[in-house]
């Protein structure tokens, strides 16, 4: 692991060096916490003012980090603890060795994104019931999404929309503690995969099921074995990607549309100081969505001029608005994305931002201090939320209506407050970027089927395809700067690359997502693909949560082909995993037997064994298996041969 | 903390020192690990075998613990991580700070707890449904308890046995997952409770629905408030104690009867290497009762003295045995308990064991290094459990009789083998206990109704009543010695002491749960209760699992008395917790207003404001509190004056 600052370092040669054309125009040798421009930019003001952000935060941790925690094998589990392996203590207490600890921390992780996306299905699946029923300001909006949830769940797709759409909803949401396998599972996964599923023991129950076995087994006294451990959290991926995330998916695009490719604006210049603006952050759209839907009505838009402003705008924030993003139209309600996650208190310190709307999960601890000098309201809408200083506001589904009104109450309020809260001009800040690749999207670029696509595979034209799924860390490096140089060393090789994540976001602000990125940065066989689909070489697949659609999308391939996804010429990489749902997405797609690299290193390197089962042997067992590495050429490199050993095999 | 050998520590002058009578008769200063004698000679054994074993692991470890791991204070759950808060440091890199940071590593225990209640829960619901189905070679011992679920499930009493326990069996799986409030919670709960639970928010949903989202808000940038973790916390331990525990006993003794007293023999010499030896360890008393069932038959003791042994015995170990022991009358074929969680290693080099048969909790990782010398099986009976060189026989209800014939065969076998293993005579280790001490054995043991009992309180010849639920640890000295004082200091004091979990176990084996202890260690009222009625100073009341039967006990006193359980003069002690059970069962007492007392003192030093919460504040929420100390003296004061304080606000 190395600095994140630093230049040059002799571990990551390939890493560029970024400075700002402002403060930091001296240029070599400056210390950036960031790939873009506005972050750093907004660094030095965050400095200025003396606040804590999260680049400082990471950078005074860098001193007093623990070699134990870093290489996994500390346990903190027990009272017979806390232990730490040494070779004077090769065993835990308990008895249980290094790899035991480091794949069984490594699981606790996993629990917890399988937990994140099931909380978030089940959400989904209850404001799907409720708008079923009349009860919410949402609408169906795709009915082909409701038939698709109806054949898997042997819904009479027949029944009235609404009827139909309340079935499927129950449906989902006992799904998720059915206690035999996960009919998801059984109706989506495809035969072959299903056969390594059973051989491996890794079928799983319904998510809910599964986190109930997954927790426990992750007990002090239970599990010892890193090899049941790391099956453990290959099921629980299984469950994840298909038991949580799919319907999921399905549900959101019902209720808000399928995505479908249209321009959008990012990055901080989107903040309009003017403006009453209210940023949805987290990952839930739900309450968002009933915000742009008030925001559109010209009595609310009046509100907002009457209080001294030019409007009132909702503008997206991470993954919730990189879900709003690819549904909606961008105009003057909608204006875009101002970022991803490690932006946080970059983009909230501009001084422009009237309420901070966050759900589930990915919002800092820490704003109180940010909200009570830039003048902003901290909003939690779901319980689980917990920031110091906000202001809660529970989201029920029925209840969009009431929160929403009463967010934009406490914006247009604050908005007058705010006048005197120091602010920074970012309008110059502005990207914009071709959003919206569904599935369906991509498939309508085709000309409506797969084959051209196949076809230009086939043909080596595109030599493969990378979903590039993603958090955003310094652990690497600047922010966004690992995800955005393995993004163009792919394309350059003529691989096409999905985005999803707030990694998608560093794509999106460092233009790749763009006709003009083509010429720029695009090999010259993919750049011919792209000018004939007019599509970016980086296509915006949407958010983490995606991970769900982006498999259905590579059985899709699969099946088409005729062959199991293992045998595809592609893979994934997380350049920049942060937390915990990236480490399921890790696990779904290793099961799913995917070449799958991640970056920075996990706290596995405490244990030879564990890091030789997942990069190594898991190969023999699923197809799929983890890559390491920080350097994005030499990461390049490894995915490159893959896909060529892959399209060899395939005599393509 | 302090040394657990060591003799005359400071910090805990009223600890007592232990030596053996035999190897280290010497005496002063001479370190041993455990209070009970059996184990130090054993642990002397295994010594010289040069076996690595708890204690020893345990000693080495106090010289490479993380101060930070400690006190709560370390986050590993991100690739921004790992942090540790230091002056320098005051906030993780995501912003947390030390008190959201410790609340947050608590809460993840917490939620490891109610997991694996809930998961006890479910297989105990599944057996029942295929029982009533005829699928199992278990009956339904007492229906009266399939009553008592019918009557909170809403299930009509006048059906037939059968048709009633399956839809007994089928309601309580489906209020696991229930996505409202609990429905044992809403009909369990007294009014009093509900309104404290209503107003702090934590009244609990189905515990798997709880579990998602407490694990959900266990990850990294979700829950950063200290007091909002808490209350999830406190939430968890209401949705574990009414939503998993009490069904999960209720079904219990339906299949396997309810407990009553009766006598029974402890500690090591209860293994007779003479005979075919089968332990069942854990908590989850399905296969064992299976092999009890099997191993009567004439035909296979015929099968195991063709095999050169006496005859085949089953041996309780640790809370599966406690189950059984509480329920089975203990002959020539279920002999007893050998002891508790610590005392493994110990007992299974004793050469007198065929087949160690883990189910979910506590059996120690390192076991094949045992099971390789003294020539035994280490058989794993359900999928979560992975200890290293196991068998693997899965437990699934209607499997029972396949695989505990299979068990039978694997130990017979192996009694074989054997032979030529190392042997030590324990048998002069041997202490009798009456166990089997339910609820309703205690109203029995008053004549049927609760107000003997409540007289003997209101009068004052039993001060108080104190629930010691508790695992066993090193952490705060010797194995149980804690444990085995307090319970004496109490019992002194006129106190009513009812035991459970693996600190029962040691209760049992210190002598306490026998009549002589009544003149030996009893204050002189309480003697004069116990004589009166026929029972010892310290009741067997089961495991750790029994955590929802003791809060329905004192509900019930509370009903009786017509006051809110935080009114009464009794009181939690955990005085040895280990593990995830212990953290979420001391939220479950503190949620129903009870005095807790917990050593060793949990990792959360790192706060003073979760301290303060959880030590002082909490008691103006629920009425309930942790109290913590590692003396057992100055422990039993804090009680006792608890006690008195709530007996003079009852005007007693």
């Amino acid at each position: 692991m190395f600095g994140f600052f630093k230049k040059g370092n002799q571990k990551n040669q390939n890493q560029e060096n970024f400075c700002t054309e402002t403060d930091l125009a001296t240029g070599v040798g400056v210390k950036v916490p960031s790939f873009h421009e506005s972050v750093n930019y907004m660094y030095q003001k965050v400095k200025e003012a003396q606040l804590s952000n999260v680049a400082d935060r990471f950078e005074a941790m860098e001193k007093v980090r623990c070699k134990f925690c870093k290489e996994g094998v500390s346990c903190q589990l027990c009272s017979m603890g806390p232990c730490r392996i040494t070779p004077q203590t090769p065993r835990g207490v308990c008895g249980i060795d290094a790899h035991g600890i480091v794949m069984r921390n490594l699981l606790i992780k996993a629990n917890m994104g399988l937990s994140a996306y099931t909380y978030h299905c089940r959400e989904a699946a209850l404001t799907l019931l409720e708008t079923a029923k009349g009860n919410t300001i949402y609408e169906i909006k795709d009915p082909s999404k409701i038939d698709l949830l109806a054949d898997i769940l042997d819904v009479d797709k027949s029944l009235p929309l609404e009827e139909k759409a309340k079935k499927v909803a129950e449906g989902v949401l006992n799904s998720l503690s059915q206690n035999d396998t996960s009919i998801f599972v059984e109706k989506l996964a495809p035969e072959s995969r299903k056969e390594v599923f059973r051989k491996l023991g890794i079928m799983p129950k319904g998510p809910m099921q599964e986190l109930v076995d997954s927790v426990t087994r992750s007990m002090t006294n239970i599990d010892g074995d890193y090899v049941s451990l790391a099956l453990a959290a290959l099921r629980n991926g299984v469950a994840s990607a298909f038991g949580s995330l799919v319907p999921l998916e399905l549900i959101q695009d019902a209720l808000f549309g399928t995505p479908s490719p249209h321009e959008c604006q990012v990055d901080f210049g989107v903040l309009d100081p003017d403006y009453v603006n209210i940023l949805p952050n987290g990952h839930e759209p739900f309450v968002g969505m009933a915000l742009v839907k008030l925001a559109q009505d010209p009595e609310i838009q009046k509100m907002a001029k009457e209080a001294g402003a030019k409007g009132i705008r909702i503008v997206g924030s991470i993954e919730t608005g990189q879900e709003m993003m690819a549904r909606l139209e961008c105009n003057d309600v909608f204006v875009g994305l101002t970022s991803n996650w490690i932006s946080m208190e970059y983009f909230l310190s501009t001084g422009a931002v009237d309420a901070f709307v966050m759900d589930m999960n990915c919002s800092l601890a820490n704003l109180k201090e940010y909200a009570d000098k830039f003048k902003f309201k901290l909003i939690a809408v779901t319980n689980i939320m917990g920031i110091p200083g906000s202001i809660k506001l529970e989201y029920k589904p029925g209840k969009e209506t009431e929160i929403a009104k009463e967010i934009i109450r406490l914006a247009i309020e604050n908005f007058k407050e705010r006048k005197n809260a120091p602010k920074t001009d970012v309008s110059k800040f502005k990207q914009k970027a071709i959003v919206g690749f569904s599935a369906e999207a991509i498939i309508n670029a085709l000309g409506g089927s797969l084959n051209p696509l196949l076809e230009v595979i086939k043909s080596g034209d595109i030599k493969g395809v990378v979903a590039l799924v993603n958090c955003t860390s310094l652990g690497n490096g600047p922010q966004d700067s690992m995800t955005v140089q393995i993004a163009k060393e792919l394309i350059k090789r003529d691989i096409l690359v999905i985005g999803a994540g707030c990694g998608n976001a560093g794509l999106q602000k460092a233009g790749l997502e763009t006709l003009e990125a083509v010429d720029k940065y695009a090999g010259p066989k993919l750049a011919g693909v792209c000018k004939a689909l007019g599509i970016p070489p980086v296509l915006s697949f949407g958010t983490c949560t995606d991970t769900g659609r982006i498999i259905m999308t590579v059985i899709a391939i699969a099946n088409a082909l005729g062959v199991d996804p293992s045998q595809l010429p592609v893979a994934v990489t997380a350049p920049e995993y942060m937390e915990q749902k990236a480490v399921i997405d890790g696990f779904s797609a290793v099961a799913m037997g995917l070449y799958t690299h991640v970056s920075p290193v996990p706290p596995v390197t405490g244990s030879d064994k564990v890091v030789k089962l997942l990069t190594e042997e898991v190969e023999s067992l699923t197809g799929g298996k983890i890559a390491v590495g920080d350097d994005p050429v030499q990461a390049a490199n490894g995915i490159e041969e893959h896909i060529m050993k892959k399209r060899e095999a395939l005599g393509i």
